[in-house]
């Protein structure tokens, strides 16, 4: 396989833009000659080093240099990892979006919220069933998952079927009695597959997933043994966890309250599908909480990640407006705990074990949570279906890519290749093979979500510097017409140090910063970039000499 | 048990200033009348939220206000958070420091690069041997951890025995053949305990922890089947393992190397007391790895946590001096994974990933590192050895604290009483009872190690401002006579915004800085505070109707 630039207009290439060495910000592009369709449109959140980032969305230069080829935005599910950059991308690329019914109820919001909601087409889809889209024939593939209404992509191409998992596990009992469709992808194994791309997420786990089912026993007893109310939490498109919590309720004889917008919302939605069922007067209204007996009570709260503003976190330090955690009220957190959130949601555990709550957080004493993606064992079965010819594992940082790939060559369903390709690299299928071309542009784009505004990496990089050791401002007013100093230099600092041992520094500063001006000549006095320039200079030795500090040094000249 | 102020003279005091409610920073302090203890003396990592701050110490106000009866620190072991806070609590409270050999010399190398050296008394202990200090007899008893010569204390007060256990686990099989000495533990609880603290670190874990021996045969079996060099990473401290990786290499032929500077740094003070055991031509210096039979050879690094210039970091980047990885290179991470450090870690193996190394970095396949820290039948067994009066959770978050609590509940050993305090919650023992006592202050102190200073939490209040929008600074000249304004108000702005937008907006401000100015009154004018506020309040409305973001205001007015 060689390097080569695309000419050929009969064939397919395969462009991942996000998701392949990240978790997160899936978006992969498929392109037949002049037709292009986006699979999945997802954010990731930032890490923390990157100050005042709410958002990180794909980078779609590409997509934007090809804008009247874009036909379609398909959706898999509607996890935020998958459509959450949809209104960022529909301002730049206005294509019609394809889904199924709640994950297109669940993207409407987002599109809403953003004020697009009337200038975008949304295509509902059903499995079993087909679109064509240009020279794309999808078929959509029930598949199970931690959320409903999932569907892999089965893409019939001029030149041979593309299978995409989408988020997948193998889930035989699933709570909807909506299976993973196994014949769809035996039959397309049968017929013969060009490429399967695959969910690598959970690619270090060997065996099986457990079945979405196995968190029942555990939870009914917890339910039915707590002394009095339950306040469980899980991520708000958890609609299986939430349906068997609320079956749960009623056998161990309790109502369930929901707190929470996205849990609000999410059970709003999924109940107005009958994609979960509430019996009649199961539901306490967060607002009667505080009144109701609670040994007959489940509360179903939002907030499993330690959200700052979340109904945990809130519940959590006693500030939440109508649930309040007591002694002996069981706390059940039914959910991931995300690495990097570890920290956060420890914290806000810590608070409910000081009230003396009864705390859940791991599988320990029984399963709690299961994951919703497939373990080593499903990826292989699903390998071994499809047999394609190549295989490109997808969503995962590198290692679980690299380790898919690897759990692919062991297998030896493979008849062609194994590419092991990231974002930006786009692999071309002809009818004689698969080749790597030119990279294309692929990469991060920091959103304020506030401005809806990108962020430079350059701006990251200045609050980065701020937020180390704060800013120093040295402010000097100059005569323009004599260029002679006005004034004593003014210092402001913030950030830096504490204000006790600031003011004899800053005497020394204003001193430096004046005789920095005046050794200066005639020439460089007339310059004021220099002369700007030579006062950072001095400065920055000055303060990292008696503080050993960098703060930033933002040099002003005031002309009057 | 109730609250009471302290008269008692002759009454033994228990106040935890670090450690009691977090993962660090441990420090206990005993008070008998008019002599004080410490035990341990320790850092800890900030959390990625405390900008600019490279350590965080516990704050000693109690210490300081009782300078005059503070006789000593002891240290229990080595690690960082039990000796990292040295260098600057000594710098308030000179004390001679009491500790094993190895610890001893590990503190020397913080004192030294400190220039405290000299200016302070270090008193080498031994275990099984006991030191007087005032009213305290304290024997040091041998225990088990993931560093040498490590001890726990029993110290004998005029009202009774406490014990500390340090940091431990019961390895049955210690590579040093230094045995945890439970008879020791057992002799004190036949005389009768009459408070024991101890080490609450892992009580998630059911079962017994397993012995440091357990590592030998995957990581012989890796180091053995390595294709080409293997490059180890693991704590600079774990001398113990470090030991079995030099055994290791004898066996399957292969030499070894140090790089990493803590690493060289630890095996030479433990080699030069003889803790640590190597063959004569068994190490080959980083400066000829380059040039050595990779087939031949494992390195030991540190840098297990991707800190940002450690070995492994640089390794994994290719910007080491000595050291590369190449494909079939084999890198096992034989270290703990700790929360908060997953994203870097991650990233820097997935470099090794894409250099194709065969990359070992969990137990999956056979246990290649093992925790140092006791689990819940090895935490239950001192707990029956010592059963004493009191019992005290201590080296925990909250919520470790209070499993450890339950567990010794569940046990029935405790013929007094279960004391979950947190840090500066101190305990009252008397002949009649143990009492919770007036709080004292504690917290933490978090410092900059490059100026060795304490950050107050309004700097980190601001520069965490500053990190988020940025700042922005407007600046007037105004005549401190006539009360004119003398130039066009200057905007700096600083990780705010791209500047292709700024360009208009700060046009915007400045006109609106003018019009602020020129419509306050004259006394207003007379009051530059009273100015620079309605300049802030302004500016912050305007930018954030026309950004959506709230950048730190610093308004400068200068006089001329």
């Amino acid at each position: 396989m060689s390097k080569h630039l695309s000419k050929n207009k009969s064939s397919l290439l395969a462009i991942p833009l996000g998701g392949l060495g990240e978790f997160g910000m899936n978006m992969m592009v498929l392109r037949y000659g002049d037709d292009i369709i986006v699979i999945d449109c997802g954010m990731m959140f930032p890490e923390s080093e990157l100050l005042g980032v709410d958002l990180v969305i794909p980078d779609i230069t590409y997509l934007k240099q090809n804008r009247e080829k874009v036909r379609a935005i398909i959706l898999t599910h509607g996890h935020e990892d998958h459509i959450g950059a949809l209104s960022y991308i529909l301002r730049d690329v206005n294509v019609p979006v394809y889904g199924t019914r709640f994950t297109l109820a669940l993207a409407k919001k987002r599109l809403e919220e953003a004020g697009l909601l009337d200038k975008v087409k949304l295509r509902e889809v059903l499995p079993t069933r087909k679109a064509e889209i240009g020279p794309f024939e999808i078929e959509f593939i029930a598949v199970t998952h931690s959320t409903v209404d999932c569907v892999a992509l089965a893409i019939r191409t001029p030149i041979g079927v593309v299978i995409h998992t989408g988020d997948f596990k193998i889930d035989q009992t699933p709570v909807d009695g909506a299976p993973f469709d196994l014949h769809a992808f035996a039959r397309y194994g049968n017929e013969g597959v060009l490429a399967l791309f695959s969910d690598s997420t959970n690619v270090e786990r060997p065996g099986f997933t457990p079945s979405e089912r196995v968190v029942v026993p555990r939870l009914e007893e917890l339910c039915r043994m707590a002394p009095r109310k339950v306040v469980l939490s899980c991520f708000a498109s958890s609609i299986h966890r939430i349906q068997q919590v609320i079956e749960i309720a009623q056998r161990v004889g309790r109502k369930v309250a929901f707190v929470g917008r996205s849990m609000v919302d999410n059970v709003e939605i999924a109940h107005s599908m009958d994609l979960i069922k509430i019996p009649d007067g199961m539901v306490v209204r967060p607002q009667d909480i505080r009144a109701f007996d609670p040994k007959k009570l489940i509360v179903l709260a939002s907030g499993s990640q330690a959200e700052p503003m979340s109904s945990l976190s809130r519940i959590a330090v006693d500030s939440h407006r109508f649930v309040t955690v007591d002694e002996n009220d069981s706390v059940i957190l039914s959910a991931r705990i995300i690495p990097g959130n570890d920290k956060a949601i420890f914290r806000m555990l810590d608070h409910m074990f000081r009230r003396r709550a009864l705390v859940y957080y791991d599988n320990s004493a029984g399963t709690i949570h299961v994951s919703g993606h497939a373990s080593q064992e499903e990826q292989k079965l699903v390998l071994q279906l499809v047999r394609p010819k190549y295989f490109i594992p997808v969503h995962g940082e590198y290692r679980q890519l690299f380790r898919h790939a690897a759990l692919a060559h062991q297998l030896g369903v493979v008849s062609g290749e194994v590419l092991l390709i990231e974002d930006g690299q786009p692999i071309e299928f002809t009818a004689e093979g698969a080749y790597r071309t030119e990279p294309v542009t692929a990469g991060r784009v920091l959103v304020d979500s506030g401005s809806l505004e990108a962020i430079e990496e350059f701006v990251i990089r200045d609050r980065k510097h701020l937020s180390e050791d704060g800013v120093v401002v040295p402010i000097i007013a100059i005569d323009k017409h004599t260029g002679k100093v006005e004034s004593t230099p003014e210092i402001v600092t913030r950030g830096f140090l504490p204000s006790e041992n600031t003011q004899e520094l800053v005497n020394g500063a204003r001193e430096m910063v004046l005789r920095t001006v005046e050794q200066s000549n005639s020439e460089e006095k007339k310059d004021w970039g220099v002369i700007k320039e030579k006062i950072r200079v001095d400065l920055k030795k000055y303060i990292n000499k008696h503080t050993s500090k960098r703060p930033m040094i933002l040099p002003v000249i005031l002309e009057i």
